[in-house]
């Protein structure tokens, strides 16, 4: 995967909030397949984010060769469906990405409330 | 600011999670600022985050122009020192992603424990 720009340079590129996970539209994705332990159909994905077909495949192509998700192919009655959902280690990794945003952005650390003022 | 690649089609792309924020080494600044109500200088950012002098300043220049951040150039004895904060309206914008990321992402909303099973 090519790293987005910016991120190649220094420690903030290497470090936290892995570039598979964190990019916006992947972390909806992951956030809708976190929720759902049967997974979700290519459709049902489709509609509940409102992407393009095209759009949706890209990153759930690079979700899956990273291991994060897996695709199943199988029948609703005499029609093919393709099926996706997280494996064990995407849940695990995603579930580190979840503690590392915790540990970095104020206000997500349970507790502690945003500084709001100023 | 050019949206990244995939955001452009559809709601997910207009949706939540602003990618003037969202962006990864965006977020790893505006997490330094926000902790620092009196600001950073530019050199302390640099070190803190590990970043060239390039990319840093290439995100601190979306970030004021986004309205997030001011700039403030002050003397430190004799020495110019260009000092980084953010603005009211930057507090609160941060504060209002944190709290789209607490209602989109499984784990962190408070009390309940991400699903790392299976």
């Amino acid at each position: 995967m090519a790293h987005p720009p910016g991120s190649a340079a220094g420690h903030a590129g290497d470090g936290p909030l892995s570039p598979l996970i964190h990019g916006r539209v992947r972390l909806l994705i992951l956030c809708e397949l976190m929720a759902a332990p049967g997974g979700r159909a290519f459709t049902e994905l489709k509609q509940r984010l409102d992407l393009t077909d095209g759009t949706l495949s890209v990153h759930l192509g690079k979700l899956a060769d990273g291991g994060l998700v897996q695709i199943r192919k199988e029948f609703v009655g005499k029609k093919p469906q393709t099926l996706f959902r997280m494996t064990g280690p995407g849940r695990r990794r995603f579930t580190r990405y979840v503690e590392e945003l915790r540990g970095l952005v104020p206000g997500l650390a349970p507790g502690r409330a945003p500084d709001a003022s100023a």
